[in-house]
């Protein structure tokens, strides 16, 4: 997507092959900053320290961070050494994992000295590939937009909500949950949407808000606590988030706060969608809740925000009482009865295990 | 309730018996400050950019406002005109009118010459007894917490999440959501509270954990996605909130985000309990979502956060890319269906008309 009229994507290979560069996420939406990694620590340090966030986004950095490792250790053992380092940089994204794994079945048959060139090589097509998913993904989904818009009438903007950043900035680029609403808004049909802030961290009032500013998409900002109020008075008219990990089920993992706005979607008969590429579907796991393990994250993440002075500075302040502590789950699941539907690369499905079967044949058992 | 070890309300008169003390509550939980109002005006600016808030003290400090504009005219004409700028002030708090019609119909009758002196007297029964009513709340939730400990096992505390702050700042004294915990702790049943951050403004963050911390309640704060994961995993036991308006037929309108986690409750059979005063019932109103005037506040409130920089200052930080814009409604209504009781200072009773009508037969219909 572009920034200023520059194409970006959120991770690419720097010019020197070699070397890749990053946009530093926590830097957003006040600076945009580019970050090279050069050494597998430092794509570790990126993904848990979230610099990069979205389940796809993290696993093409994980696929770049074995590449980086390969520069200085090339066996087998490295190798899986590595790929255990990554894959606990963050629990609950499934994508993590997926990449890590592929890289491995990938490179492991490979003598070592061929590892290094094909590990950029297969990077590569992990990041083509996921543009190319999230396109599909934009395609299939801009039609349920389009549907919404023409049984309105035309006249009305179709008011989507979505929770946390789902956007290109969560994926090489489209996004899973933005991309219905670029392809939508693309192709003439008016959408407003609410920016559910999402704390903490904040991803939607800084990545998401700064993505729909970009892209000149037609938004407002509302607080967590919001949505189910404008539900309540027919002010949404669509749902779209993305997720971490899928069940086999149709359960979904996605960030904390999701399935509270999927309990006010089903409560007031607002259709509630959720986007992902089929590598996040984990189908091994059934029961999200009972299964996933959750993420919890450090307790200043909650008793501290970080914004922009007046003077333009970005500083972190603290919201509560020095004597208080906090707990700080980061996902949440959402149990499949309250998924309308999943929209994949391959097509929308009901959130169920005949609907994944259907889409995804050859994956689930 | 104390601070510091010095007994507090939330408004007093002053030692002249003129000038009306209140703690400003925009300050909390970093400065700890006393603000004088003598006029009408600031009476009302207190109200309206919230140094004072909660509907019970809403109420009260409309109240002492009454008295502070007839320092300067007595007449009925006047006095209907403060009345009316009063109640503007905060359109959803019905207590604000509740206290205001009171004022009014105790003073309207008087002799120009008396209505000054009989205004202090009132507005002093109106303070003594919202604290009176507040603690007889404490009373009878705390034994609805009593019942959920000893059901427990006693060895381990009882786990209430509460909503933004309908502790004793929100009320004169004892608050009505946080009575029954404070009554419950010093009975010596063990509480945890899970403290709702309660975005826009952070009343949780702010007041209530401010509020527990000087009470030495043991609490954490959650951000306000995480209600409904804690209570899929079986970590709240309780949920206890305020509440600004009530419906005849027991809807309750209190801060956005309520109604999200009512719902989440209701998903996760957790019981689901509102602390009000008789007055906070509008008895004209039945169906909340329908009827009841819900404020929008200023977007401000959702893309700034104030907090307390490293230096102890208190800053306001902007969250959000300046091009966006944001909406911010400052309450919602929780349908009847999903609250399993109203907790009051006549006792216990169903979220329901039958329920309100057997508490309060000579207010109802």
């Amino acid at each position: 997507m572009k920034v200023e009229g520059q194409a970006y994507r959120s991770i690419w290979l720097a010019a020197d092959g070699v070397g890749v560069e990053i946009i530093d996420q926590t830097q957003l939406p006040f600076r945009f900053v580019v970050v090279r990694l050069e050494k597998l620590e430092e794509a570790m340090a990126a993904i848990s320290q979230m610099l990069v966030r979205g389940a796809p986004l993290i696993g093409a950095t994980a696929a770049y961070g074995v590449c980086l490792g390969l520069r200085e250790r090339q066996s087998a053992a490295s190798l899986e050494a590595m790929a255990d380092g990554l894959i606990a940089c963050r629990p609950t994204a499934i994508n993590l994992r997926w990449a890590v794994d592929r890289m491995l079945r990938v490179l492991l048959p490979l003598p070592e000295e061929q590892r290094l060139a094909e590990a950029y090589r297969e990077a590569g097509r992990i990041c083509e590939e996921d543009v190319a998913t999230n396109e599909a993904i934009g395609k299939h989904g801009a039609t349920l937009i389009e549907a919404i818009w023409r049984k309105k009438g035309t006249d009305t903007p179709v008011n989507i909500l979505t929770h946390c950043n789902a956007g290109w900035l969560a994926t090489v680029d489209w996004g899973t949950a933005l991309a219905p609403i670029y392809k939508a808004v693309a192709s003439g049909i008016p959408v407003h949407v609410w920016v559910d802030e999402t704390r903490p961290r904040n991803q939607g009032a800084s990545l998401t808000a700064w993505e729909l500013v970009a892209a000149g998409v037609d938004h407002h900002l509302i607080v967590d606590n919001a949505g189910g109020h404008l539900m309540q008075h027919g002010r949404v008219d669509l749902c779209i988030v993305g997720t971490d990990r899928t069940t086999a089920d149709g359960d979904v993992c996605n960030k904390i706060g999701t399935y509270l706005k999927a309990l006010a979607a089903f409560d007031n008969k607002v259709p509630f969608y959720v986007a992902l590429p089929g590598s996040t579907v984990d189908w091994t796991v059934h029961d999200g809740v009972a299964e996933i393990p959750i993420e919890e994250r450090g307790e200043e993440e909650v008793l501290q925000i970080s914004g922009s002075d007046a003077d333009g500075s970005v500083r972190l302040v603290a919201i509560a009482p020095a004597a208080t502590r906090a707990v700080n789950p980061a996902f949440d699941v959402t149990p499949a009865r309250l998924v309308t539907g999943l929209i994949t690369e391959r097509g929308i499905c009901e959130a169920s295990r005949a609907g994944l079967r259907g889409l995804y044949p050859e994956l689930s058992r």
